[in-house]
């Protein structure tokens, strides 16, 4: 099962892992900046041994394996989490911007340096008043033809860069996400370089940089704040693959629409999307191989009478807690998996000069909606472990807290996570509303009327009565088992691809009929924001549970039986959590809908068994997860 | 509003809530040992203050006022948690035990010195093999004849003491729960009084103590192991108010079936739990007002064309997000407060002579249910809040992060929530089973067909018709108003009962029927265990309700009409939140359940204008949410 786990980037995996066991004394705490340098010290260490270098070029010390670069990465996670997401910043973000937004000549003089780490560097994109509207980023880069450079400015103190990860003490340089002013017109966000600190450290002139100080979690990374008084850079420093100023002060774009000419700079952040994702899959991985290990082995109550007190994984209540939350690792994992592969897939053709805009913006949307959902999934299955461990889970020697305290800001980093589905939600109506586009007027109607039929046949409640047929006669030939109809992964994909088109269609029809009516635009998107949401949600949902499907189908024989179950238990625990949705929708009729709670209960119970073989096989290394409480010989 | 919420312990909500505006540094995080100082340092400061004396009898220095006592405990919690939980294991537990389980020797001699902070102590119950078993306890204290004294002593590893409060640094003696051996005979656990340290602070010879270390929160707090090799104290170390040893090695105990006499000593537990249900709603108080502060002057995103940004609060997901939780919260503040009335009522009964064990079972159940749904509040409210706050609120400097951090672990110390709602469930059950054991043989067969009969309408579904007839014809004279019905509180609860009957009675029924057919008993309870737990939480929710209900008929006037919204709001969305139930069962029909989905929407949008003055009211001092990321002009 682990081979089949790790996929096609087992090497780069087995890597990371290696170098995680050598450095496993992380988990303690060190003083604020001991523990910081150290962290620093780790992401010199990884980088030399050449786990970022799979993601660029070869031009520039690169191994061209963006697929292999993710992997790795995502492995990173299963050790000190602020290596990751130092590194995150160093290779991913940085490195990132000067690869996908910079040019030939950014690319010579500092993307060797950067991805060895001898130059430190941040991303600073976020600013104390605006985290999501990036948009309306408050920097200035003003053009200055006298001098042919840029001034950098921070005009109020809102536009102060924020959060920003190496500010503090370790970057020299940053990318600055900023305003670009050329010739009094504001062309709206582009990205410099510009230098921040001298090779003493010290902050150079008109830079202001102070510290974030402490934080819930991720100690280790010196997050900070950056504040520009007229900062002077080079015409150069701008990174100017999608935009160019030339000497005479010409602004040049080959984008047109300053709309998509921002989201098109945006997409440097798919891959931090794409790798937070499956950092916090794997971060989930950890609590789950810690929480079941101790769950597998820890007694307490039992039968009256009974000698020996019942082990916590035997009691239903402990494996409706842990077990759903174990199966949905799993979906999670094939979903990022076909992730990482369409993500190689999509740069490596830009490389190759072919670039494709609607797969790149399938792509946005899928690296959105799994960063979303994986980032939350780590949240609620990381607090339900440390839960299920009592107070033992709540010291920091048995990495639960630690795991909990270090991811707790991915659901809302890297895109705050509503914002994100409400992103996948827009694309979808996009395309919805490119269907109404391209019909005739006739077409048009019957879309509609094919809507309104659905709709009325809903409100006259046939569809429970079909349902409740259904039940009474199950469509498969082993009539002998009531559940058989319930397993069967054609009617899973049917109810969350109904429940996702239903949701979007409804968002459809309420916004056009708002608009219709004359309603002010934000005033009809707030009315249905969370129903909007929800769609997004089903949509990934959806998506999913297809990955888990595809991946039962593929699987090697001797693992698939096992995999069979976990599935199911996935798609019927999934269905179980919106099934006042389907009983309101008439999909389900009550009967079914305890039956598939009912069946739920089985499943975990026929899950238990294999439970610690299904986390071994997620192939934590021992120094992440051998921790006091598990006692090691029953692990 | 603020008035109302204080409710008559306003004075000594008052006397905390200026004691800790006179220490507001302590949010900044201190190394571990000098924070550990620090707070006994205030510990200190707040017994001079008065606050524990209050719930202590007037002969040993106190002022018997045990309202006034918790409300004081609870209004600790809108300040650093760390004191908090050591006040609670200083005053609550350890004085706590020599009040209630010992006799006037032990009062006289301790009291005082336990009351002001002089003798610091511990409450050295859990070991690391059993935390919510106590009764598998493994530490032993045997008499020894031969020197009149107990001898108490670790025989395993996994008998060692854990988690302590005041072990690792500062205690001095402990409560001891250890089972009591005698004549070879073991009667039980009990409690014993345990010096552990000298006056120089090291451990005393037979004694091993150590530090837990570093946890996700509450580094304040000393937390410590302690393991006993043969130490011996005197007979009168024994707190004997419910079970004697004399002189020639006799036991002796008023209550004679050990089951009894060990919950009866477990009852000291019921205070802990009063005090960290109302601690988790109050810091539930924190993160909302500092969220809902943040929320209604922070903008982002916004109208196309528009120059200004739309206000966070203003938006229907961010107000689905946090004004339900600010709903609960009231709710949940009025349900501990009849808690603590009842608490008073009970305990200053029993000091005068009258112990009534049905008011005593109840005020346990009534305390283990409000300490599950508040804490786990807490955790959901302050977890949301956080995120709401996106990056800013992951800053220790914002407290959001050092709240959630400190306020996990109440979820599962003072009692594992699962088991604590267990413990709801099974004494509502033995309530059952007394009203079964009550009846003659044809009542019960009345009884239980009145139940088939009920199940029978169920199956035939007629109850959806039922209420398909209600929707369109409202029983209510305002027919132009479709909702309201929906706002009538007597449907709420009559809803809410349901549930808790229904689920109750079907527990019942599935625990009988596995028992007829010759089951495991272990085995019938872990089948049902998940149902069990929910008809728990069924009942607390119910009177949850019904506490609101209340508060808002007793209100004065002027805050009627907002508070009757706000109940609303709480009312329907916990029937939201359990509408898959309610449709499985045909106590809402589709139509009906989706108009509860739109009215919660509207209430948020009914409540949002009024959120600002609501979070005000709780009265939480300014040192404690007048954060960076809340510019204090507009707050």
């Amino acid at each position: 099962m682990r081979d089949y786990l790790d996929g096609p980037h087992k090497a780069a995996r087995d890597v990371v892992r290696a170098e995680l066991a050598a450095h496993a004394d992380l988990a303690v705490r060190l003083p604020h900046d001991e523990y910081r340098d150290r962290v620093l010290e780790l992401l010199q260490r990884s980088a030399a041994s050449g786990l970022p270098a799979r993601g660029f070029p070869k031009e520039y010390g690169g191994a061209a394996d963006l697929g292999g670069f993710i992997a790795g990465f995502e492995t990173l996670a299963f050790g000190d989490l602020s290596l990751m997401v130092k590194a995150g910043v160093q290779f991913g973000l940085f490195a990132g911007a000067i690869l996908h937004l910079g040019t030939e000549r950014h690319h010579k003089q500092y993307l060797a340096d950067a991805i060895s780490g001898r130059l430190l560097g941040c991303f600073a994109m976020t600013e104390t008043g605006h985290g999501s509207n990036v948009q309306a980023l408050g920097t200035t880069a003003t053009y200055d033809e006298a001098t042919d450079e840029f001034v950098v400015h921070t005009p109020t103190p809102a536009a102060r860069k924020d959060y920003i990860g190496n500010a503090a003490r370790h970057g020299r340089m940053a990318a600055v996400f900023a305003q670009l002013v050329v010739g009094g017109e504001n062309h709206g966000v582009h990205c410099l370089l510009v230098p921040i600190r001298g090779e003493d450290g010290s902050a150079l002139p008109g830079v202001t940089l102070s510290d974030c100080g402490p934080k819930l979690g991720l100690n280790g990374v010196d997050n900070g704040r950056i504040v520009f008084d007229q900062v002077r850079v080079p015409r150069a420093a701008l990174l100017d693959r999608y935009a160019q100023v030339d000497a005479n002060g010409n602004y040049t774009s080959a984008i047109e629409n300053p709309d998509r000419r921002f989201f098109t700079m945006l997409g440097t952040l798919v891959q931090g999307r794409v790798s937070v994702g499956g950092a916090a899959i794997n971060a989930s991985k950890v609590a789950l191989t810690i929480a079941i290990r101790y769950a597998a082995q820890r007694r307490q109550f039992g039968a009256p009478g009974s000698s020996e007190e019942a082990i916590l994984l035997d009691y239903r209540m402990h494996q409706r807690r842990l077990l759903p939350l174990l199966a949905r690792t799993y979906a999670l994992h094939f979903a990022q998996a076909e992730l990482v592969a369409e993500f190689a897939r999509v740069f490596d053709s830009e490389r190759d000069g072919e670039r494709d805009e609607h797969d790149r913006r399938a792509l946005e949307a899928q690296a959105a909606g799994t960063k979303a959902l994986g980032t939350w999934h780590a949240t609620e299955t990381i607090q339900q472990c440390r839960e299920a461990c009592g107070g033992a889970g709540y010291l920091a020697e048995n990495r639960l807290a630690t795991l909990k305290a270090d991811t707790d800001v991915f659901t809302t980093f890297e895109g705050d996570n509503t914002v994100l589905l409400q992103l996948v939600a827009k694309g979808l109506l996009t395309d919805y509303r490119r269907s109404f586009g391209e019909l005739d007027p006739l077409g048009t109607a019957r879309f509609v009327a094919a809507q309104a039929v659905e709709f009325a046949v809903e409100k006259a409640a046939l569809r429970p009565l079909i349902e409740r047929l259904r039940d009474a006669v199950p469509n498969r030939s082993d009539a002998s088992d009531p559940d058989a109809g319930l397993r069967d992964g054609a009617y899973h994909s049917g109810l969350l691809r109904y429940r996702e088109e239903h949701m979007l269609s409804g968002v459809a029809r309420r916004l056009k009929a708002g608009i219709d009516a004359g309603i002010d635009a934000f005033e009809v998107f707030n009315r249905c924001q969370d129903h909007v949401i929800a769609a997004g949600r089903a949509h990934v949902d959806r998506v999913v549970l297809e990955a888990f499907q595809s991946a039962v189908r593929d699987a090697p024989e001797e693992v698939q039986p096992v995999l069979q179950d976990v599935y199911d238990l996935h798609a019927l625990s999934t269905i179980e959590a919106e099934r006042a949705w389907y009983l309101e929708h008439g999909r389900l009729s009550p009967g079914r809908s305890k039956a598939i709670t009912a069946l739920v209960n089985d499943l975990c119970a026929t899950v238990r068994p294999a439970a610690p073989d299904l986390v071994d096989a997620f192939g934590v290394p021992a120094s992440a997860v051998e921790v006091p409480m598990v006692v090691p010989s029953q692990a």
